[in-house]
């Protein structure tokens, strides 16, 4: 069997490793590609479940648009091509033909489906239009890593139109908060800060992309979640108007959003452990799972595991009952994927009427009455729900640092963790920035106060007009 | 607001209406492709569920494999690529580079797939080997037809390995019986024959191709899904092999089966009437829709509307209460759109207690008590789902016909319908049927009784070997 790597020794390894272990996903043969596997797209499964659910008690409906796009309608927005162009798969030959025009495969599709907005959208009676897809993507990659950075990827993309800016600006908010944010906190148990993106790392076309950013264990941050406001950008050149109330035709201003597989990336690094995947109860597809300690099939035994399956059905429960596999090893495999909870059946605490019950995130153990399992078990599940998630947050904190000057924020940046700094937020700065660092910034926080006073960039030493501090940190 | 056709005027114009008119879909600029509308995708979300729930019953576990295949994978089986070749979509520029080797859109998954599971399939206890997955799939369609055939559709495909000819011909079947029949009639309300198909229409590279099959209002079949014995063609390419009992290293035999959104288009074509889409209860998407009858904004019949609509939370209920419609307007949308149930909440009728039920396959209108609604309304949507599966068959076997001179068959093929019919089975034989009629055989039935003594095909007049009769009938 895979053994698995130390986080410290080499935290890349430990990534591919835990992955393995937990049979979640490989590299296919279609280089940048990736398979998802059983276990791994169950997990995707119960994501996609949550979220969608999340979307639809905002009013916000699913639909599906092609895959191609045609090459036109992507340089039709000048910046968005630009930032997509190195990346796209083109279609030149379709149904045994040379095509007139390549198609590309949609790396995003605002392109599009604007098109289609600037026939559905009439009036201010038409607006918000709100819509939503659950579709998969292609950016061609050349460093590929399962879920963080592949080929093709699964995701939601969102897609809205406003008749003002305002109110594009505060849907673009809203799905950060009540939707991107929430779903990480409360059911990835992933603390992220809320941002806005600088010009030089905004989506290509938009005018300012929101984020939310998670602190993996290797103090590299990784970027979960967007959702761009993007103003009139694209309603100008798809030409998307709508019929205002005093009867002028206006440009709608848009917003877009999304979320795809890389979440189960940030999931995997920020909670495993060097024994395996660690995952938050709310998404484990598996969250209990029952093994009886026998060494040949002892009926009783597993009779009475089933039954305690039977009280345990508003979780999702597995009873193991393989007969080729000892209870050990049982043990070692579901520790690897990560299952919140295992209760082990023996012959002794039988007679007791207790069974043993094992966290997966601490490993300890407690005798509980199988009459009081339901209960126990909710109540652990939750323990874990937020043990992880305070583990994950006080990691953050502590790793949190400001820096004030140059030297000392080339020296903090190397530790791992954010780093708060002053900065100009200019595009050319920031690249010298990441020449030197190999750091971006990666977001200027939402939710902080502004500090009073002249600032100036940490880099280039121009007085800046941002009065809060940006966070930089290494990255995925 | 757009008009519909009538079916027995312009069937393939109605069809258009009925889409259009429900606002399911539309055609998107990129000729063949798709746009399937919120109200549309919502019935394909229901589909999803109910098939994903019967497959996971069944203990199949969903995964995802890249949506590229490398042109030399799809050249590895003969047959395979001979019938695909000529609807492929070709990637042949990836990140701005010429790519070495050629990369195809998925029209299917089988060798991408199998190429895994020689990797993954060791030994006989790793058999069956079963798994599905929903995903989007490319054939180039020059003729397209919104639902019905497009060059991209949406798709679930099972892919399975077997340690046996046999135990793969048994999975395939079950497949077709317990999941594709039963979910077509008893969801969809779609009466299917289950056949399998003849060498000329059978799946490029299967032994046999199962399939259910269904007759639509204008007398033409509609093949509703497709479940494949592929026995060890693909396993011998792709050397899926497992180390038997008897330590012998041998080829898997395997299936594949899949239904796609074109499920959606029999669903239209087999229940609407000249008003518009007819939706069986079970997978319309808003099962009862409440309007109240007002002029203007009166709040106590709002509040009735409301609190009706709390009673019937089992069941899938939207309250109209838009202001810029006239009732009459949202009765005729309402209709359009296929929605089962309306309840119609008036002034007098709300003194009486009581409101008016009006069902959308018959159009009758009823009173109910409004303490009896909920009770009333199930027994409403359970006898509309058998009412229009009834009148489906009904007309299926109304139409069926059997024909013993080659005469008799073509006459009795214009008139629609299945003509059962003697037939050798031959490829040959079978594409001079077809330039003489338009017409193939669509299945040898799988469910009727064989008749002894010398049979003779109806075309070519050889003896054939097929003891049962075979359904012919023009097809989509």
């Amino acid at each position: 069997m895979k053994t698995i790597c130390k986080r410290n020794e080499n935290y890349s390894q430990w990534y591919q490793d835990v992955i393995a272990s937990a049979d979640l996903a490989e590299h296919s043969v279609v280089r940048g590609c990736m398979i998802i596997k059983p276990y791994g797209y169950a997990i995707w499964e119960r994501i996609v479940s949550v979220l969608d659910s999340m979307l639809k008690n905002k009013k916000i409906k699913n639909a599906y648009f092609p895959i191609f796009i045609p090459q036109s309608f992507l340089e039709k927005e000048k910046q968005h091509i630009e930032g997509f162009s190195p990346e796209l798969a083109v279609v030149t030959h379709g149904g045994g033909k040379k095509l007139e025009e390549p198609l590309i495969i949609r790396p995003t599709s605002e392109t599009i489906i604007y098109e289609s907005f600037s026939k559905w959208i009439q009036s201010y009676r038409d607006l918000p239009f709100v819509i939503n897809q659950w579709a998969n993507v292609v950016r061609w990659e050349m460093r590929p890593r399962l879920f963080l950075r592949t080929t093709e990827f699964l995701w939601q993309e969102g897609h809205t139109a406003h008749t003002s800016l305002n109110e594009a600006e505060d849907y673009s908010l809203m799905i950060l908060n009540e939707v991107y944010a929430k779903f990480a906190e409360e059911y990835l148990a992933m603390p992220v800060y809320k941002g806005q993106k600088s010009d030089g790392e905004k989506f290509a076309g938009a005018l300012k992309t929101f984020c939310i950013e998670a602190l993996m264990q290797d103090g590299k941050s990784l970027q979960a979640g967007t959702s761009h406001n993007l103003s009139d950008n694209f309603s100008k050149s798809f030409n998307v108007t709508f019929l205002d109330k005093d009867e002028k035709r206006k440009n709608v201003f848009q917003t877009s959003w999304g979320v795809s597989t890389r979440l189960i990336g940030g999931l995997i690094m920020i909670h495993s452990d060097d024994k395996g995947l660690v995952l938050p109860p709310k998404i484990a597809p598996i969250q209990v799972v029952i093994i009886p300690i026998i060494k040949t099939g002892e009926k009783k035994i597993i009779s009475k595991a089933q039954s305690i399956a039977k009280q345990l059905t508003e979780f999702s429960v597995e009873v193991d009952l393989r007969e080729d596999l000892r209870p050990g090893q049982k043990f070692y495999e579901w520790e690897k994927k990560g299952v919140p909870v295992r209760i082990e059946i023996g012959p002794k605490d039988l007679e007791k009427g207790v069974v043993i019950l094992v966290r997966r995130d601490t490993g300890k153990k407690e005798e509980c009455l199988i009459n009081q399992l339901p209960k126990r078990v909710d109540k652990l599940l939750r323990d874990i729900q937020l043990n992880i998630f305070t583990i994950a947050l006080k990691h953050r904190e502590e790793s949190n640092k400001i820096a004030d000057s140059w030297k000392e924020f080339e020296e903090l940046l190397k530790q791992g963790g954010y780093v708060f700094s002053y900065f100009c937020g200019e595009k050319k700065c920031e690249a010298e920035i990441k020449n030197k660092t190999k750091a971006v910034s990666r977001f200027l926080p939402l939710d902080i106060e502004e500090e009073e006073g002249d600032h100036y960039c940490i880099h280039c030493g121009k007085k800046t007009f941002y009065n809060k501090r940006w966070a930089f940190a290494l990255s995925y």
